[in-house]
Formats: C-alpha cells, structure tokens, sequence
C-alpha cells in the first residue's frame, strides 16, 4: 500500500496541499542538505501542529547511554547518535499581532516545491488573517558552493488591508533529539551575542563518560530586511539570540528578509575563533549578492547533474524517483570530507543512529564508483581504515582477534545494542572486504589494495580465522550462530552468504597479500602458519547445499521450514514486520532481504546463469523485501535472468520507495543509504554493466513501460554516456581515451561514438 | 571459588564478623520471612556503607514501563517487580549525640545470627562511643503465628561510663527500588498519623497506564520502653512517623525498646479499614507479652521442622545447606495463601521481578508435595489455573492459539522481554502441565486432572499443536524457534526437550479428556477433528538422537559444535556468563543448566538406565551448572546412576549454592526456587525416592562422606520418617495407615517400622 504525497514531476518534489496529517512525511520528503549540515522540510515560522523539527550537522553526535532490558557482555557502553542542532532557520512571523501558524491558519495557493535540479526548497501560500491578506513565499538552500552557508529568504506582500508584520529571525540552540534514551539533553550553552544585523550562539555538547570527543558549533546570522522601513531590536537568552523586525506594509506593498546563516564546528575551527570565522563568512557573502550565492548553488548543482543525471523516456514516475534518489544522496554526501560517511538517515531524521553502516560498501560504493570521482570512493575505503582500531577493538569485546567492523558507529567502535545484530550480523565485514575489491576491479587503482586496504583485509581475516570452528563430526569448518543478511532469521548456523563471503575474504587477503609492498608485510606479519590455517579454512569450509533442489540453502536448517510462498500471504499480514509477532516472522521461511542472492549479486561472475535462476525461483518467492536495500539486488538478477516484469516491478519499489512510502515509515527520514539500489537498477539491471576483471560490459534493454533510458558513467578516467533505446544502445565517450567494451556479447572499441542493436 | 561469610552450624547461620566489603551477601544471608511478608538482614539502627535496604510483602508489586533498546513485536509493556516496602525496622540510636553506624564505629563482640530452628534473627555488639561503653542486643522475628505482625527488641546496658541514648523508632515509606527502569518512584504517600506509643504510614503504589491493580499499605508501630524514664517525642512527615526517646544511663543500667509492627495491605483489607485493623492487631498482640509472641513463634517453626526437618549425620555443612534451605523456602512461602507464589528471591531481593517462573512447577512442587499439606500443591496448581486468561492473553500476543504460561508473572500476563526468552523458551509450558501428572501421580488426587487441570491441559496444548510445524521435507513435526533449559543456546530448533514435552502434553491431556468430568468436556469443547490433528503430532515428532552415540540430541545442530569438555577449560573463564561475551557463551557447546536430563528427570520411568547412563555421560561433562536449578538434576541422575561422588559434588553446590556463595550473586538475594534442589537431592537422589504409578520405592544409599540422614515424607494422608544408615534403611510410619512400598527392589509392607538393611 503506498502513500503519496508529492505530485509527479521530472525535476520537481512538488505538492500544493498541505497535509496536516502527512506533515513528518512531508518534512522527511522535503529535505535538504550539503553534506555539511541539512534539515527536514520544517517551516520557518514553526508549526504547533504534530511534526518533528530537525536540523544536523555531519559529524556532530553523541554518546547516548545504551538501554537495554537485559545486559549481555560484549554489549557497547553507548549508542552514538546523530544529534538535533540548533534550529538555524527559525523566523516567527506575526500579524497584526497574531501569530502566523499553518497548523491553525487556514491557507490558500499553498505550495511546497523542492527543486532538484536548483537544490532548493521553495513554498509559498497566501493567509487572510487579522484583517490582511498575504502572500507569502520562502526560499531555502544550504549553500553547496559554500558548504558553511545557508540562505533562507522570505517575501511578504499584502494583497487586501494592510498589516503590522514582524519578523523574528531566531537561532535556537534549545533543540532536543526525541529518540534520546533517558530524555537526556545533549547540549550546553557555550555562549551567545549579538551585534549590528545579527548574533550568534555557540553550543557544546554535553560531558560524556565515554570518552569521546565533545563538539562545539557556532551558528551566527545576519539579517537584512529590503522593501519596507522596520524597527529592529535584537533580543538573547539562554541558547537563543534573535532580531526582531516590526513594519507596517500597506496594500500591494512588498517585504523581504534575507536570513544568512554561517554553521561553524569543532570539526573544523578552534572553539575560540569560532565567532570569528563564521562573521567572516557572513561579511565575506553579504560582499556578493542574494542572486550571485543562489547562482553560484545551482551551477555546482548542474555540474553534479551533468555527471550523474539519469534521464528515463516515457515514465514520469520512475524519472522522478530517480532523481530524488540520486539529489538526496549528493545531498548526504558527495565526498568532500573524507572523516564522513553516509547515514542511514542523512540528515533527514535521527532514526537509527551512526553514521557509517556497511549499507555503504555494499550499496553506495557500487553507484559511487561510477558517478563520482574515484577520489571520492577512495575516501569511504580510507574511512575504514582509519577506524580500524575500532573493528580491533569490537573483536575483542567479542573475544576474538582481527578486526570486526561495526554495524552503527562513528569511530569505528560499535554502537548497536542487540546481540543478535551486533554480535551475529558479521558477513558485513566481508561486505568491507568485498568493496576493496570493488574498488580495485571498477578502478583498476590497486594502490589501496596493497597498502591500507591490506592492513583491513588482514584484520578482517584474522577475524573469520578466529570465528570459524572446526565441526569433528563434519570434517568441516563452519560459523555457527551468525545473523545472515536476512535479518528475520537470528542466530542461525552456517548462512551460505557468511560462509562464503568468509572464505571468499580469506582467499582474496592471500593474493593480496602476494603483491603487498614490503612495509606493510612487515607490519602485518602473517605467518605461514597462519596462511596455511586460512588456505585450511578455504578448502574445507561447509556449505549448505541441497542436491535436490540445486540451490545453496540460507542456512542449515532453512529447508525444515513451513515454506509456503509470500504469494499465499493475506494482505492483511504485511508488511509481517508491523502485523506479526517476532516470534512468528523469526520461524517463518521470509525473507526481509536479499541473503543467499546477496551472494550471488556479490560475485556475479562466480555463478552460472543456471544457477542464478535456480536460486533466484527459490528465494524469490520467499522473499518480503521489507528491508529498503532488498528489492536493488533481486532487480537486477532479475534483468540479468530476463524476467523483466519482475525486475521492473522491484526497481519500481526500490525507486519511490520513499516517495510512495512503501515501508510506512518515511516519516521518520529518507532511507538515503537504499537510494543507490534505484540506479544500480537500471544501470547494473536493465542496462546489464558489469565489469569483470578491469572489462566493461553492457547487455542492456529497456522495459516494456519506458521508450528509454540515458544515464553516464565514470569508468577509468572516463566519462560514458549510455542511452539504451527500444532498439539500440548508444555509448558517448564524453571524456577521456578510447576503450574496448562489451555489449551484448560483442567486444566493440569506443573511441567517440558507438551504437549497437539491440 | 566459594565465599563463606557464616560459620558452619546445623541449626544457625552465625558470625562474630562484621562484615563491611560483604554487606550485602551479608544481608541476603540473613534475610527472614513469614510467607506474608520478609526483608533483608538490614540494619534496624541504618547503616552508611554500601547496603541494600529491601523490605518486601508478599503479592504487592508495581508494573515498571519496559526498558528494551528495541522493540520486538510481542513484547509485553511492563516488567512486573517486587518492590520495596516501607522500611519498619528502622530504629535509629544516638549515643552522647553521636548517631550509631557500625559502617564507622568499631564494634567488639560482634554476633549475628540467624536461628533457623526459631526463625529469629539475633545480633549483639559493644560500642565504646562518646565516652561509654555500651552493650547491644538486637532480636527480630516476623510472626508465623499472626502473619501481619513484627517483632524488634532492643537492650542496651551500659557496661562503662554514662550515656545519653536516643532510640527513634520510625516508619520509614519514603523508599526505592534500585532496579527501576527508568528511575521512577512506585509508591504515593496516601497517609500517615501518630497516636500513643507509635504511629502509622499509608502509601498506595503510584498509578500507572497498564490497568493493573493499585496497592495501598497501612504500616503500623507500637513501641515500648523499658528499664529506663524516658522523654518521647513523636513526629510526622511526608511518608514518616517516628517516636523519638531520650533517656539518660549509668553504667549497668538497661533499657530495653520493643517494637511491634502491623502490615496491612489491600489485598486482605478496604483502605479505610486499614489502619482501624492494625491498630486492632497492635492492641490485640499488646494484651500478650513478648515471650508469649516469641513462643507461639517458635511453636509453629517446631511444628514444620518436625514434619520437615532432614538430618544430617557427620557432615555439618551439608546439614546446615539443607536445613538453610528448607528454612528460607518456608520463610517465602508455606501455602497460606491460594494467589501466592514462590518468587525466585522471595523476600531477599528484588532482581528478576515477578512472582512465579515455571521453577514453581519444576522444582518446588516436587519438594512441598513431601514436606507440605496436600492442600498446598494443589494451592499453587490452581494459581495457575486462576491465570488461565493470562496465559491465553500471552500465546495470543504471539499470535498463537491456546495458553501459553508466562516466564515471569504475577497475573498471568507475561512480564519478561528478552524475545529469545519470552517467545521462545516455552518448555515451560510443558512444566505446568507436567505438575499436574506429578501431583496427581503423588497424591492420587485426580479430582484436579479431571477439572481445572483439564482446562489447563487444553489451552497448553492447543498452543502446542498450533506452535509445532510440519516439515514436508522431513514428513515430521518440527518445534523450531525455542530455548531449552540450557539458556546459553538460544533460538534452537527441536530442541529435545521441548519436542518431547510438547508431545508428552498432548498425550496426558488426551488420557485425561478420556476421563474428565462432562461439564468441563462440554465446555472445552474439544473436536474430535482436533484430538486426531494432536494424535497426529504424537505419531509423527521429530526428536533429534544420534545413533552412533545413542543420545538424544540437545538440538538439531548441537552435535556440529566444538565439544570440548568442560573440565578442559581454565579456571579464569568460569563462570562463563561473567567472563566470556554472549556470543562466546552461545556458539560454545557448554550447558547452563540440565536440558536433555531435565527430560530425563521429568520423565524418569520412560527411560532405560543405560539410555540414562550414556547422556549422562555425554552431557554431564559438558555442563557448567551457572544456573542454580541445574546440580539438583544432575545430581538425582548420578545417585540413581551409582556414580556417587559426582552425585555428592552436585549435591553439595545445590546445598550450600547461597551460603558458600558459588555463583558470586548471592548479595543480590538468595535463590529461593532452587533451594528445593538440596531436599530433592538427598530424598530423590541419595534416598532414590520415586512414585510410580502411585507406589511408592527408595533405593537408598549413604554418601560415602556422611554417616547416615533422616527426612520425613507427606504420602497420601500417611507421615513416614526415613532413616538411612550406611547399612540400613528404617522406615517408620508416624501417621497414617499401612502400605506397601519398595525398597532396594524389594516390596514391603509398611505397618509401623520396617528395616532393610542396604
């Protein structure tokens, strides 16, 4: 059952009603961001109505007490979350004394329009109210020219009698997070001020016993007011300054205030020069103009667009989804600061804490491979690395050795609190080891495979070195409880992903390991031993396997279940996760997400296509997809197996899965780290891109509902343009030299221009 | 590692040290109850050190809002906890204007003993403080003749210099539960008031969202001084009264305070007639000297050591185990009241909440249907029968038809939240049902089977055959999804145990429908299409069992574990659920506490001793015992097994589990519902007691270490007192009429006294 708000529309999130009892949903919807800092789509003047106010700041977080019913050792002290900063855009509005209010206040012409070509958040309505009528319009953006800037604009005009408007343009540091375990706040004062136009309020966070960093911010403002003569009288208190403009405007008069924001961290800047370099900044944009910032916005906008767009021909709705998926992922992160990562919620909600999930390597690596520069995946490798002590670390609290990357973290040191997830969830620390692999064979850069990426792989091996056993009984090697990928089964033994991504780990540390560069291998140390042990664990690993059906089994007791398909399910049963109790979800044979077909995407070149279609008509049907990240990998194994209805209606879900709010629960914020699975869709699905030992390939095709689809890719210093038609595929070599590629089979050289039927 | 803070006695538990690292092991030690009521071994005067105060009255408690880091579906929304009650002991003394606190006086003399044959708790010590020297004895009993009442007497003498002494005897409400959620308090003042020689204090339990029943608690004091003039002074706060004497001693002099205390609660009387009653009881026990009250006390302990008491000879410690066992176990419960139950710390604790836990049924009624009144089993069978709608409610919560008895409860409704146990850890079930076959075994009783039971019966099985599946693979019934016994292995499938019970039930229940009465028949309605489905799952359950060991399996998996031995672990890793990580603690192969032999001992005649004898061998070496319900079993096994000295080892950790403190917890309160595990050890294990079919056999021996023991035994209206000897057993029969019972496989007509020699 899906719930839409927003109209259909290529480059627009547009709706004109505004929908009280939608308004969280409106708010994640609206988002914005510049991978510095965002916010949800809250309304400048506040609203009393249900919402959830919501600004962050990347890399601002704090160290929650972890709560729990039931200790467990090897349980983290804290959970880190992504914390709610100070409301930066606030600007109450009065008139004629009353309060302006769109949760009581009844409005005409309204408007809610974020443009995602521009990056800009627009809305405007028109509100008859104490003897006036006006019309209002706002513009917002977080400058991605210059990350530290946000712009908020507000125009006034009113259309019948005449008004006493005032205008009180705030920075509010007294922001709480409502996920907060003990209702906690996370914030002191620091300090505030004000001077001419403006103020600003400086916030800490508060003391932790966990010893990791406090952050500062300093958010400073200036205001101008244009259009009308206005008294202001700057006001401060406890965690708040504001200026406070008071005019009166008659009929067919116009007013407009301009709210220039400067956002400064501890990240970046010393406590003390804070105030400083944040007036700077504001002095330094109050040199240009209003028109020259929005300008300067859109053209790195355009330029991101330029590399990345992906146009679809005859299907508006998928065009959209598209698009909001690929603005709302730059939005996070487009790679600037390489001690960031992608959130789960960006900065759309503070749902589920952490920065980093292994969502990243699994799923946003693969996009960002190819619409990005290399660059920018090499920093969300380097990420890992430096956090390496913190895998070290989680190890140990498990008692084990090598390195286990987190689930949730910011450091590198676990944040999650179940056992069954944070102790058991461990194939993602294959999925660490898999995108260094990714990125060499994308890339063909292996400068990071033999040096820091080295160091993980060896942490990461001596991990499954330490986690595997030996069954006597079997003369195998096997991991016993892990949790697979398919999160609705825990504690199950030998998941045939874990098995194999294991194995496949160690296998690919050993080659690795034969082409590291001396210092390293000095450092790391491996004995022969200890190569010898992991060769051991790679030949005589278990693998669940049923001859009769053909297929890896998800684990070793999979097939002793009641295995009637989701197709025989009541409606009323979904989604099982908000109608079923977890003990039934957990016996049953669904599957939440792609676990043994996760492999099988993984290691594509590994697997014969029967074998891909032997397993993908067992899982399939067994298989909810009520994880987010789920529907991208049966898509495109649906494509590559030619089942297209299939493949399309999954990438259908996969692209507006936050736009039709799929799951019932985008109110909480965008699924952001899931955003790639649209276009790993149609790129790696119907347009078939693989890349098998450094080679390109295509073996694309359009879906029956579109006429065609165009997308670009960077490949090696080169920028592809792809535009796969009903009947032939035509690949641009925009930038860069001559390639020899493959399209349907057929190895053709690229030098300008290709066209191959299809 | 065992920590003995009391010296070996067979009736005391005594020490001339105080104790100040170890307060509160100290405390759980001496903790006293009459079954109504109980409290720790706290100080009257108060103390400074690190305590824990509890005080804690029977069926009166506070649902705490769930505290789970995240929510599973299912879970129950409070977390049932007994909680601490106005503190009526409290008695605080100055000397010379200087307050005692023996967490900073130094003290000679030092004597604390609990009598466990008169079920007082004495303590004596002299002080030099202010320029006196002054000699303290303290008594204290709660009356098991008028359950509502207590006993405090204070002496003081002067043995040098002079003193002027305060004694501010209080009612003290103003208390807190350490283990509360989030910090909340449970209690409201409802009222308070000082009359002549005392006062009284109301609270009422804070109201809360779940709509569970409110508790209101009258605590009323009647103090009287003597041996000395004293000035009295009464005051009056929020949630306390207190009588403040001042009185003046030269040296010999004594002064003596008694203090007697009334609880009332809501449970047994409206809350306008509460304090009416008390100061009635008050009264009432005033017209009877103290002796009086101290000697009815002692008479009625008399009475239940003489129908209970087990004797030990040579072997101090093992007798002082038993004796402190059975001791502690009257104190929480001796069946005077139907809607009670036997709370794992009865009155010395408050960790783990809730009043009853499938222990009850497993461990307790074995044990009180041979020291207790028939009436009081079949009491705590239809406890449960009265939580029928609970139960329902819970199998419900799962989604699952029938009843599905709760871990931890105090209505019926489940409280616990770990999904792992809530959900999945339903062998309990089967327990309940199993009491019913025991007590009606024992007893000959089937008037319960046949009424009540059967409608237990029913519900537990519905939510058997609802909760197995059919394996189409397999062509079996499968249990998956469960946590045996064992819970250090978590999510299992076919679980041994479980399966075998859960088809058990069946059985029982269809043997019992045969038999059962027509109104309950018509009523339970159970289809003829219903009993052939159960019959079905009878015929067809998978059971997990090796043929090359001929063992039954633990579950589905277990065999593929790494099987090392217990006994090749180090001694730094024990116990393994403080020194290890969860995860560690799950993939190992190690036991926490009987699974398979649980089953084994359930089900006891369906098993030949050579199948008992090889899992024995298989399980045993593999088992940790970190819980202390598991040596009992084991221990029953090795006895019946001939395999005496690790039946005398088991049964010594079951026996003295608290007062040596084995498994370092025992300052958090006592284990109250496996202290029945010494008795069944000695009657069951040593003894070889068992019923079968109604009839009655010992095969008894005599540890190699002990001389001999005597117990008594309740058999179908008859008490028979058990002697065994290294050479002989003699049994005589103190009441009833004649019967034939075997002993050492040879039947017996026991008329008066018989002697087999062994």
């Amino acid at each position: 059952m899906i719930k839409r708000l927003f109209e259909v529309d290529p480059w627009k999130v547009e709706t004109h009603q505004l929908d009280k009892e939608n308004r969280r949903l409106q708010e994640s919807l609206t988002s914005i961001g510049n991978g510095y800092m965002g916010m949800r789509g809250n309304f400048e003047e506040g609203y009393s109505g249900d919402h959830h106010q919501g600004s962050y700041i990347a890399g601002v977080w704090f160290p929650d007490k972890t709560r729990v019913g039931w200790w467990k050792n090897g349980y983290p002290e804290y959970f880190g979350k992504v914390i709610n900063s100070t409301n930066f855009i606030q600007v109450g509005i009065t008139i004629n004394g009353q309060v302006l209010d769109l949760a009581t206040d009844p409005v005409e012409n309204f408007e809610l329009n974020l443009n995602m070509k521009e990056g800009i958040l627009y809305r405007g309505f028109t509100v008859k109210k104490a003897g006036a009528t006006i019309q209002f319009k706002f513009e917002r953006f977080l400058s991605v020219a210059v990350k530290e800037l946000a712009y908020i604009k507000i125009e006034a005009t009113v259309l019948e009698g005449q008004a006493d408007i005032t205008f009180t343009s705030a920075l509010d540091g007294d922001v709480t997070n409502e996920d907060s375990n003990y209702e906690e706040r996370f914030w002191l004062e620091k300090g505030h001020g004000i001077y001419d136009d403006g103020g600003f309020v400086t916030t800490q966070t508060a003391e932790n016993n966990f010893g990791t960093p406090r952050f500062t911010v300093t958010t400073a403002m200036k205001n101008e007011l244009s259009g009308a003569q206005a008294e202001a009288v700057l006001h401060e208190e406890d965690f708040k300054v504001s200026q406070e403009y008071s005019l009166h405007l008659e009929t067919g008069k116009s007013v407009t205030l301009l709210k220039t924001v400067a956002v400064i961290t501890s990240r970046d800047v010393e406590d003390d020069k804070q105030v400083q370099v944040a007036q700077e900044l504001l002095e330094s944009a109050a040199r240009g103009s209003y028109a020259q910032a929005k300008e300067a916005h859109i053209a790195e906008w355009a330029n991101r667009w330029h590399k990345a767009d992906v146009v679809i021909d005859g299907d508006q709705e998928a065009q959209q989804g598209i698009r909001f998926n690929i603005f709302q992922l730059f939005s996070t992160y487009y790679g600037q600061d390489y001690r960031l990562n992608v959130g789960p919620k960006g900065f759309t909600g503070e749902k589920y804490g952490g920065a980093t999930y292994w969502d990243t390597e699994a799923y946003i690596v693969p996009m960002y491979l190819s619409v990005t520069d290399q660059e920018v995946t090499r920093q969300l490798l380097l990420y890992r690395y430096n956090q390496l002590d913190g895998a070290f670390h989680n190890a140990k609290q498990q008692g084990l050795k090598g390195a286990l990357y987190p689930m949730v973290t910011f450091t590198g040191v676990e944040c999650h609190n179940e056992w069954e997830i944070t102790f058991e969830e461990i194939h993602r620390n294959g999925a660490i080891a898999y995108a260094i692999y990714n990125y060499t064979n994308y890339t063909g850069d292996d400068s990071y495979a033999k040096n820091e990426g080295l160091e993980v792989l060896v942490g990461i091996s001596r991990f499954w070195a330490d986690r595997v056993h030996y069954s006597k009984r079997a003369q195998k090697y096997m991991v016993h409880g892990v949790t697979g990928p398919n999160e609705y089964e825990n504690n199950v033994n030998n998941n045939y992903h874990t098995n194999r991504i294991a194995t496949w780990t160690l296998e690919y540390t050993l080659e690795q390991l034969a082409k590291g560069q001396a210092d390293v291998l000095d450092k790391l140390a491996v004995s022969q031993e200890e190569r010898e042990k992991w060769q051991d664990i790679i030949d005589n690993m278990y693998y669940p396997y049923d001859e009769e059906l053909g297929i890896f089994v998800q684990h070793d007791t999979f097939l002793d279940k009641d295995l009637t398909p989701v197709s025989e399910l009541s409606p009323e049963d979904r989604p099982l996760n908000q109608k079923w109790s977890w003990d039934k979800v957990l016996r049953s044979p669904y599957i939440k997400q792609a676990d043994v077909l996760q492999n099988i995407y993984f290691f594509s070149d590994k697997y014969s296509l029967e074998e891909k279609e032997r397993n993908f008509d067992f899982y399939e049907p067994l298989t909810v997809h009520e994880s987010s990240l789920s529907p991208c990998v049966h898509s495109i194994l649906a494509a590559e197996l030619g089942k297209e209805e299939k493949a399309v209606e999954l990438y259908a879900r996969t692209a507006r899965l936050d736009l039709d709010n799929y799951n019932n629960d985008t109110e909480d914020g965008l699924h952001i780290t899931s955003m790639s699975g649209s276009w790993l869709g149609i790129v790696q699905g119907f347009a078939g891109m693989r890349i098998t030992d450094g080679h390109l390939s295509f073996a694309p095709f359009v879906p029956s509902n579109w006429d065609g689809y165009n997308f670009k890719i960077n490949f090696r210093g080169r920028l592809l343009d792809v535009t796969v038609t009903k009947d032939s595929c035509q690949i641009t070599l925009l930038e860069g030299e001559a390639l020899d590629i493959t399209v349907k089979d057929q190895v053709v050289r690229l030098e300008d221009k290709i066209k191959v039927s299809i």
